[in-house]
């Protein structure tokens, strides 16, 4: 079993009810990713959908922080339709719920459709001339044990965030793949679109930006390989940025969207 | 009492359970509107959360039509803040659900925090060299009454959607107000980004595409006067496109984001 899955497994305790393992190398700035987060509770989503494996559009809203340990989600199926089901589900810790949820699950290779884009896959130099995380100091790695779970490679020259030389642009982009070799699938794209940087460190306020909520769209299951996760902000107003991630696989197709509203960091001393 | 606050009007049955009657004035294309829906679940909303009048976030997952005529509902308090309270609604109408809501509320004037934008302002004529629906003939009256509730008003070249002569770029965007004179408000704004034609319109693919899921952003107070509204899409694929809609004020602020992952329209015979 690969890592990630291993990392989001649910006991089913009956009555819609799971048992989970919060895992602490999903850490980063002191608290669970909540990409880690929303992997576990989906996770436990796609046991009361059969037949509709994919997570389609999931909207989370972050209560709480989780905590490494044990934890329970507990789901309820709000339509049971045809081709789509949608369900919202609690993850509970100690009694109080940090992360509440609405999901719509239905099974990609159902869907038809004509394809048509106008979006753009972002620019990114060759993965070999890139930074990879792989090479972080222990330091970092303290900070963000996450980085141990997933390889990123950052362009050399857009990774000026990482060393107080921020783009001033608000947007940061990179290429991604799990250090283990699993490969991406619909579902992993829901932890995925979380797990880069705030995008507030490209615009000179690092320190941690907490999510109010963050809505995402799987939009076609991710080819085999490495793929190109970038997000943006472009609105940061009464003490709140959104920020738009998009996720483009190795052959070129958008596979997600997603969008947060985060709280700005506090400066920090 | 405006219109739009007396169509939205909740009674309150105890136990976090309100009374609605839905407005038929708000149908088009046979349905009642999604945001004039979302209207009504807000503003029950806003009940169960005093000291905390704004939607700041809100997700929507359409789950069956509403329809003109009696409905009720029903909120859960998720977690009660000190600055923000989550809720989670649904819209019950007999006795099926119609829309299940997770909601942030606060109060815009209490946040603070630096504000700085790249996004840019959309670009539109003024205002008298619009086309107004006022004008609208009585046969498009008839399958979109909600248009007696505002008014919106598009530029002369960008109404090809209109009339059989899409532009192709996925876009549309104009003016907007109520026709009694109310000012649009922060609250308001969750309805409004859900009342232009559906873009696909822009696309040469007419006829009523489904929403299955919207979540709206709300930004800032919205200065009296016309606000500009328009939306966009980037991407078809599985059968489905995301609908980004930007609400922005008459003192060229964003007040609002939405993006709502809607069903390609079905091709009419």
């Amino acid at each position: 079993m690969a890592e990630y899955d291993d990392d989001i497994a649910v006991t089913p305790r009956g009555d819609g009810c799971f048992d989970a393992q919060l895992d602490g190398r999903w850490t980063v700035g002191g608290g669970l990713n909540g990409g880690y987060l929303l992997g576990v509770l989906g996770n436990a989503v796609r046991q009361v959908t059969p037949g509709k494996p994919d997570p389609i559009t999931v909207s989370a809203f972050y209560l709480g922080p989780g905590r490494p340990g044990p934890a329970e989600v507990v789901t309820e199926v709000k339509r049971d339709g045809g081709s789509l089901s949608v369900v919202a589900a609690d993850l509970v810790q100690e009694g109080e719920r940090r992360l509440s949820v609405l999901a719509t699950y239905g099974d990609l290779d159902r869907f038809g459709g004509e394809d048509r884009a106008t979006a753009t896959e972002p620019e990114l130099p060759p993965v070999e001339e890139c930074f990879s995380t792989v090479r972080m100091g222990q330091d970092l790695l303290d900070i963000a044990p996450m980085y141990q779970k997933f390889e990123m490679r950052f362009p050399r020259d857009g990774v000026g965030w990482a060393v107080g030389k921020p783009s001033g642009a608000g947007a940061i982009g990179g290429w991604f793949r799990f250090r283990d070799g699993r490969e991406p699938d619909a579902f992993s794209l829901i932890t995925i679109c979380d797990l880069l940087p705030p995008v507030t460190f490209d615009l000179g306020m690092p320190g941690w930006a907490p999510t109010l909520e963050l809505t995402v769209h799987v939009r076609a299951k991710p080819a085999p390989g490495w793929l190109k996760v970038r997000h943006a902000t472009r609105t940061m107003a009464g003490g709140m940025f959104e920020e738009d991630c998009e996720i483009w696989d190795s052959a070129g197709r958008l596979v997600a969207q997603s969008r947060q509203l985060a709280r700005q960091p506090r400066p920090t001393a």
